[in-house]
This record gives structure tokens, sequence and C-alpha cells, in this order.
């Protein structure tokens, strides 16, 4: 089953999903970004017939409209588009719910979350994305399973309330462990210590975590309740105050969730 | 260069440091535990003369004796310890100076420092793990390199400021990071989600991270100020006023770490 298929936004999901939907054999038939700029450099990756900046899609070829913009811009993109009769139109959000699409002109709506975090600058592999589907409609949700499994062998459908717990697991898992690196290698350039040096703790650390699981997996001061160092740490860190506060509160809620 | 080794401790790092300097070719010629059991259990992992609960080595034909004890221990079996002359005594903590080890018996003192996590139901693989020395006497320090070489490829001599900053490190890139993995598996238990749904994101991440670094890695609504869904989190985490905390805090961070 191959689709026809408009993509609005040009950010960073955009940016992977429109080359990966092509491999897969779909068409793009428009890109739509507020800043046509953007959009003509994301039709560089692809061929697609119109690049675009306003939203009247009246015309358009395609069933499925992709609207992979930030939380923030989906409602007011959702009541302004205008698409043609028996229009799919979803989001790809994690923590939007799916009702948000509602008052849009679209026939049918749905979810198309890629659980998956996103750079432009690096290649992503969408076997390894966890797609996350929802629709009230059952055609609609059929041909959006048919879409994710072109590109992934990973298709999960998820009410938008599991989506919104999903979506903050996510963030604890992706961005704040990465975050967590962050402050690594801030401590460690601070100190003019190669970061390099912590490679294979990390590498262990995530491998370990993930094959017996994150509470069996824990070491380290806090969970040995070990005072002392625990405060010679926190006062090490006294150079940031918002980092020491981290440090402690972290530390504390690893002695509270190994009691 | 094949040396003879006391061990003091049985904890996760005694556990897998023992057979692996034997199998280096090293000789245990004691190990001692405060409990008496714990030795024994861990003399079951390698050909080991005596084991003991007592602190007196000085018929001990071991030159170096490495204390693999919490932080909190280090000193007063430091104290305590009747060692013979020539021996080498040293920890393998990252937080603890080296002179803590001053008052000791020992005729030299140094720091044997594996940067690694250590869990006993986890074989650890050597090779991967990165050994921190220090030593105020070059032969030592000498010696202490090539016990270091037998085991990892890996080894490097910090100065014991540098290797509190570095512990301090490790805490965020390792124990944190898990700490994170944690709560995500929380919340989606909670839930009634697999975790497993997680996985390839948290192998991206990670990979990302490791390979363009971690600014450059972030995405997330942290990073896009997207306080709307910020708001919806910290409301869903409601259930949890420290993890609630903790999830403000971090998103803060990562807004102000990204300014």
């Amino acid at each position: 089953m191959k689709f026809k298929i408009a993509i609005l936004g040009s950010g960073n999901l955009a940016w992977h999903l429109a080359p990966s939907l092509e491999n897969a054999g779909h068409t793009i038939t428009e890109i739509y970004s507020r800043d046509i700029r953007n959009a003509e450099k994301l039709a560089e990756r692809v061929y697609v017939a119109e690049v675009k900046d306003d939203l009247d899609f009246s015309e358009s070829e395609a069933e499925i409209y992709i609207l992979a913009v930030s939380d923030s811009a989906i409602s007011e993109l959702a009541d302004q588009i205008i698409l043609p009769e028996e229009s799919i139109l979803v989001h790809t959000s994690g923590s939007v719910p799916l009702n948000i699409l509602g008052y849009s002109s679209a026939a049918y709506t749905g979810i198309f979350y890629p659980l998956q975090t996103f750079s432009k600058i690096r290649k992503v592999d969408f076997e390894e994305v966890p797609f996350l589907l929802e629709s009230e409609d059952e055609p609609s949700l059929h041909k959006l399973k048919k879409l994710a499994k072109s590109l992934s062998p990973l298709q999960y459908v998820v009410k938008s309330k599991d989506r919104l717990a999903l979506h903050v697991a996510a963030v604890f898992a992706g961005n704040f462990t990465n975050h967590m690196l962050l402050k690594a290698e801030e401590i460690m350039a601070r100190q003019g210590l190669e970061f390099e040096m912590l490679k294979p703790l990390i590498i262990e650390s995530i491998s370990k975590s993930l094959e017996i699981g994150a509470k069996k997996a824990q070491t380290g001061p806090a969970l040995r309740e070990d005072l002392s160092t625990l405060d010679l740490h926190y006062n090490f860190l006294g150079y940031n105050e918002q980092l020491a506060e981290i440090y402690r509160m972290v530390s504390q809620d690893i002695m509270d969730s190994h009691l």
C-alpha cells in the first residue's frame, strides 16, 4: 500500500521522515513550512511536486497529511489547514491529545508518533523507530499501520493518555540521560580531563541497565548511602548551585527508590 | 611482572577483581573481610592461601595490598592494618584522597581506582575498565601501572583532586543516567506499558550522545522551551512530588545549558 503524503514542517523529524517515506515507495506531494526557505531546503532531499507556505491544500492529491511541527503549532495549523475530502490528518507529537485535531477540516484524524530522538546532523535508521499510532476511525488506523510498517517493524496502537505517560518516560530515558552526560562532560572539561575516559563506564552502565534492569544495575555512593562521599561531591559542585541541587535531589531519589 | 596481592574486601569490586588478577597471572595471597563468611565466598572464586578477618598481615608474602572496601571503611582499615616491610597499600576509591593512607604502616601508598560500575551478578570485561592510578613513589607508581596494564589497556595517572572531579562526573554519567532509566521504567510500569518500547530510543540517545556530543545531541520539550508540554508533563507527575520536582529541575537546567 503506497500513499500520497503531504508533510507539514521542516524540523528534525520532517528532515528524516520525508526521505524515508520516499525510500519506502510513497510519494511526497507537498512540503509546507511557515518559512518557505525551510521547505525548500527539505525539498532538496526528496522529489516533491510543490513547496508552500500557505495552508490551502484543497487541490492536493495527498491522502495523508503529516503535521511534523512543534507541539505548540499543531492546534493552529490543524484549525487553519484546508483539506480535500476524505483526507487523514495526523500529528507526530508524544504529548498532544488526538482530539486537538477535532476542529480541523479533515475527514479523519490520527496520531503517527515516532518514539525516537531526531537531530538533523545524524542519520536515523527507521527500522529502529517504534511508531505509536492512534485513530478513532478503523480504516484510517489500518492505513497508519501500513504506513508505519513500510518504515519499521515496530508499531504500537496507543491511546492518548498512555502516549502522554510514554512521552514523559521517554523524556527521562532519552533527554534526561543525555543531559546527565552533558553535565559529566562539563565537569570533566572544567577540570581539563578527557571525556573519553568515561566512555567505557557509560557504555557498561547502559548495557547493564538494559540487560538486568535499572533497579538491580544501580551502584554508587547514593545507593550505598555513603553520606560522606555525597557531601564531598555536593561541596565539590559548589561552583554551580543548580547543579549541586540536582546532585542532591537525584541522590536522594536514588536512596528513596532503593529502600 | 607478576605480583603477590592481598585483597581486603569482598564487595562488588573485589568479587570481580580477584579472579581477574588471578587470570592475569598474579597470586592472591590473602582475602580479608570483616565477616569471614564473605571472604570465604569470594575465596571460592580464586585459589587463595588464606582467608582472614583480622588485620595482621605481618607474615604475608604479598607486596601489594588492595583496599576494595567502601569509602567510609578505608581510613579505619588503613590505620589498623599491620603490614610487612616494603609493602604497597592502595585503595580503590574515586573520592578518597591518597593522603588518608598516610598514617598506615605501609612503606608506600597509592590509588588503584577502576572507573567502572560493578555488580556481582554481571560479568565485567576488565579490558574495558580504565584504571586511574596515583602514587608519590615512582617505583610504586610503576608497579601499579604494570598491574593495571596486566588487566586493561586503559591506564591514566590522575591526581587526587582530578580523581574527585572524575568521580563526580562518573556519578552523573553512570549512576544518574541509570536512575533516569529506572524512573522511565517506573512511569511505564505504572501505566501498564512495556518498557521494551523505549529501548530503541535509549540506545539511539546514548549512541548519538557519544558520537556527536551531548550538547548537540539534545532534543525534547525542554530544549525547545515548549512550556505547555513541560507543564503537561509536570502535572502528569503530580502523583510523586519528588519526581515532578526532578522533572522540573532537570528541564530548567536543560534550558539554562542551551542558552
